[in-house]
């Protein structure tokens, strides 16, 4: 394959309204593979970012970093895949590979310049990148993760951010058996979290502002569903959890939420809220707890998360849409009308 | 011994000086040593509580928590200490005994209604209890420590709570050989964090406001010193330490200490800043980084600490005074003018 024109949904400037287009994608190099996408998720960060909240973008802007699809070309120093192979991309698409975090698989975390993005990014060639709302997606192999064979490829897709935004933080904070969780927002991160906590063998609790979707949290693995908007939850639940995963951006009263963790606990912030949070010291202090930030998982860890939720049997809760529902979706992942997650059918673009 | 009365130094209301008084000690129970007090520390938090910052406090107040002295008398169901035994008392002087943490030996962080002051606080026998700025105390065996011989009791003294204060975070969070601690502030607990993390084999950095104490700093086993109202210093240190540890209570812009960590690296609170700080979600995020809080220590790893610092030859740097110039060290201590702890002397009361 060399440099060509596919057919990709793009942002055509901050705020719009995303409408079909062309993109190109590079010539094959010598460790690329070519991914005929499947399924590609919608994440709320892909909204904030259409949006400008998190600074400029570059525009056209095509987002999507929860890619599903199946290798068509390799390029011909390719080594890890060949053709016919199910494989996945997340959030980036290089980084230096040369700094400490690259060298440790921690690649999210790359000190040499930073990650390169899956999309709203400049690669290495110079260009912009651009994700998976398109039919084609060119990548370095070692960018890519494989799809064990029991995951369904749209089910999958979410796994590359959601699943392991939480697998992430549940594994590195040992959340296990004999351990308690609390999860904060039962959304599209929420659910996968309670998903793997549970699997991992702790005791889940699910805090949310409503009993609304209670049913689901319970069926998803939770132990417990406790509503924020009750004050009578943080009586009851101080000094409970050894970890806590906040999976939701609006603004929550930190130090309210710090008093539920158990001496040692650790409070991890994964959804990204706009504005700082005040924290109090005593409200640390006492117990010893941490206030800490995850963000998605490096290569090696995002396969092990893959091979972990195909062992145990787990994948998203998805609703597939077609192409031209993304700006529908959109608006209902803003109003959180989505259980618990769309993933975009790239066969109708 | 039965119920007695002894002298001791006392703010008699809020933010009055401190004068000379008299106060009860409860007779000698089973479990109880007297204790002959030596030395006693003047640690910020004395001044804190009589003037209230924490709280309404309990007056008359007789401050101090950093306590040396010999044992003078023991109850008959004491086996751990004899009569001259050299020992010390920090900040609390009992506990509930029965939850996880004081089991763990966690006291500091007792869930069982918390520990017991060594001052400004209620014993379980519904009296007011008073600090180490008097002649004798009383306390359980199991809430006093064994002070080294080789460790002078008037430079002991403050290592019952500066000690503990620094000695605890820099062994909780591992700081040895190949790590990077940073340590903010060069008052009395920035120093003995300086030393103990040093002895640990850390390289240590003092972030001081100006380079005024530098030699210092470098002499106690700092590698390095910065002063932080020079901008250069965030920009050359950014994504170096392992372990930041915070002993000012001044308000500090955290987002800006938390770009000096590294990957996985944690900023500790152990200053106790009165405001809330505002924490920005993504200076987590970026690098998994924690903000944790540390309090004190417990009795076996204050044992631990003196036994630590004995065999380092570590000790605090004091100035000893007479007792009828505490009010003249509490205007220096709040004026920063002391290297680096004041002890009284309890002969002069």
């Amino acid at each position: 394959m060399t440099n060509t024109t596919i057919s990709a949904y793009a942002a055509p400037a901050p705020k719009a309204p995303l409408e079909k287009t062309t993109i190109p994608r590079r010539a094959l190099g010598e460790q690329d593979i070519l991914i005929d996408i499947k399924f590609a998720g919608i994440c709320h960060s892909d909204i904030h970012q259409v949006d400008g909240d998190w600074g400029d973008g570059i525009f056209p802007m095509v987002p999507g970093h929860e890619i599903a699809g199946v290798v068509s070309e390799v390029g011909p120093g390719v080594t890890r895949y060949a053709v016919g192979d199910r494989v996945g991309v997340g959030c980036f698409v290089d980084s230096c590979r040369e700094c400490d975090n690259c060298r440790a698989g921690l690649e999210q975390y790359c000190t040499g310049g930073g990650m390169v993005g899956t999309y709203n990014s400049v690669g290495r060639d110079g260009e912009p990148t651009y994700g998976g709302y398109s039919t084609h997606l060119v990548v370095d192999e070692n960018y890519a993760v494989r799809i064990p064979e029991s995951i369904p490829l749209d089910a999958a897709a979410p796994l590359l951010c959601a699943g392991i935004t939480l697998y992430s933080p549940i594994n590195h904070w040992q959340a296990g058996p004999g351990k308690k969780v609390a999860v904060i927002g039962l959304g599209g991160l929420g659910h996968m979290g309670v998903k793997i906590a549970h699997a991992k063998g702790a005791e889940v609790t699910v805090l949310s502002q409503s009993l609304r979707k209670r049913e689901d949290g319970l069926r998803l693995g939770a132990a417990h569903y406790y509503a924020t908007s009750d004050p009578a939850t943080f009586a009851e639940l101080a000094g409970s959890f050894d970890l806590i995963l906040n999976t939701v951006s609006a603004d929550l009263d930190l130090n309210a939420y710090l008093g539920l963790l158990r001496t040692d606990g650790t409070f991890v912030q994964i959804g990204a809220p706009e504005n700082p949070a005040p924290v109090h010291a005593f409200a640390l202090m006492g117990g010893r707890r941490s206030l800490a930030g995850s963000m998605i998982g490096g290569i090696p860890e995002t396969q092990e998360m893959l091979d972990f939720c195909a062992e145990h049997g787990l994948a998203a809760d998805i609703e597939v849409i077609r192409a031209d529902q993304i700006n529908e979706a959109y608006r209902r992942v803003q109003a959180s009308d989505v259980r618990y997650r769309f993933v975009i059918d790239i066969a109708t673009i």
